[in-house]
């Protein structure tokens, strides 16, 4: 069983604004592309192409902390926990940290999410279990490492 | 029957990148924004939400030529005329300026979309002709009008 | 003095994912955008063009909690109040309610942002007051409002 | 010399929408991965970070013509070659392809781009000469390599 992933990615030019660092909001897509590779790491998908009955993993809540600024073509390490398991419901903790001799820490946040499928009549939304191919496969990860993150933050 | 439409738009933070400038890939945004404006305009969207048959507007198509950069904040009009029209497709040509006394021309470019419908089975698109009610609404604008625009990528 | 405001936006289709739905990433865009709107109502700018020394309004907190999906070209109201005040930083809390005759409130976020000056020897970010001019201008709003909003977050 | 590059990318799920395949201005921004990757791959970077006078590479122009869609978590290799280069511009032609046994050509298109430098008085960009530096790196790409590219867009 997985509790945790790393996923590493260079800064685009796009992904950056007119006060030269990462756009705030990239952020959250960088915890989203580590959550997604981790899934991929598992032998799973988020969106599978072929399902019959169509399902998704939709957010219900999302924050986090920027500690310093990332540039553009700095390399970045995206590290994902498994925060928290229900039935139905996933939490990361992740971190942001470019990638150097001694990695410097950028930004700590985390992600709720939800699995649900798509009523095929109406088009709407209903949480469901957790299929239990990817349940089997993802435990929550031991509280000293949510832990050791968090505690970058209390320091600030 | 219409063959154009101004949509306003206030260049957003998360528009610009580190050059300090709009990143060019948004001007292609700014394009579509106006081109589903007209949609509306017309009493259309490009993906209505009550569709028994999931239909869409891929494109085949698209450019640009950038004369002036658009900067954070910058009140631009985006106009689209339509250049072409064919059974199953439509052209636009639009242009970005920034709102002014005297307007500055920043942006010339163009897309061609075609009409499709999702195959329910395998989920792929086909192209299909333009329904009436949406053909019947569109012309194609004079082309001294078309020329007028291009006219400006010519002086050059 | 002002602590509040509210953005009109039209969602537009490269705000949408596969799901169907506005990407998550985006509900801090938009908070982003109300907050530059507020800041215009009040004839300033978070990145003004003539400066000598450039400034900005990095963040260092976000959150968002997400109640209802947002769709293509939904009308959304982006309301932010002024929740916290220090001698260099402001805090955000907002919501994203679709237009409608009753509204449907779609996600509640908060964003806390820095003023700094950017340091011309070396490009370094330092934390600095808030100018007066700005400051006098801007008041934390009445605490039973920030209630009200997360109040909508406990009933959950 | 070099004149041309293979950059590896990953779709991810904020590059989808409603449509369920990548946006097509998402298409520009592979390009312009690629094209920083290559600048990369030469020692070089579009936008060093320790310049005294800032510099850029803004772009006069951007095309291209979508033949089949690119899905989320597909594996797509974006080849650029440089078609045309001048003492102050470079053009690039470029193919996005998905990765397999036999790779799927998705996109052809291109980008001419400009050196400037920022006049530090008034922040406005001026065309300037391509460092030699840079210049003695770059050569154009043997024309058949240009042709062959092109002739799939004939061939359509």
């Amino acid at each position: 069983m997985s509790f945790e992933y790393t996923y590493r990615h260079r800064v685009t030019f796009s992904e950056t604004d007119m006060a030269g660092i990462v756009h705030f909001s990239n952020f959250f897509r960088y915890l989203e592309m580590a959550e997604h590779a981790f899934f991929r790491s598992l032998g799973h998908s988020v969106h599978p192409r072929d399902e019959k009955v169509r399902s998704g993993w939709p957010r219900v809540k999302a924050h986090c902390e920027f500690l310093r600024p990332v540039r553009f073509e700095d390399e970045i390490d995206i590290r994902i926990l498994v925060s928290e398991k229900t039935s139905k419901s996933l939490s990361y903790l992740g971190s942001v940290s470019v990638v150097d001799d001694s990695p410097v820490l950028c930004a700590i946040g985390g992600i709720t999410t939800v699995r649900i499928r798509f009523n095929p009549e109406d088009g709407r939304m209903r949480a469901t279990d957790i299929p239990s191919e990817i349940d089997n496969k993802i435990s929550v990860a031991p509280p000293e490492l949510c832990e050791g993150l968090l505690n970058h933050l209390k320091r600030r």
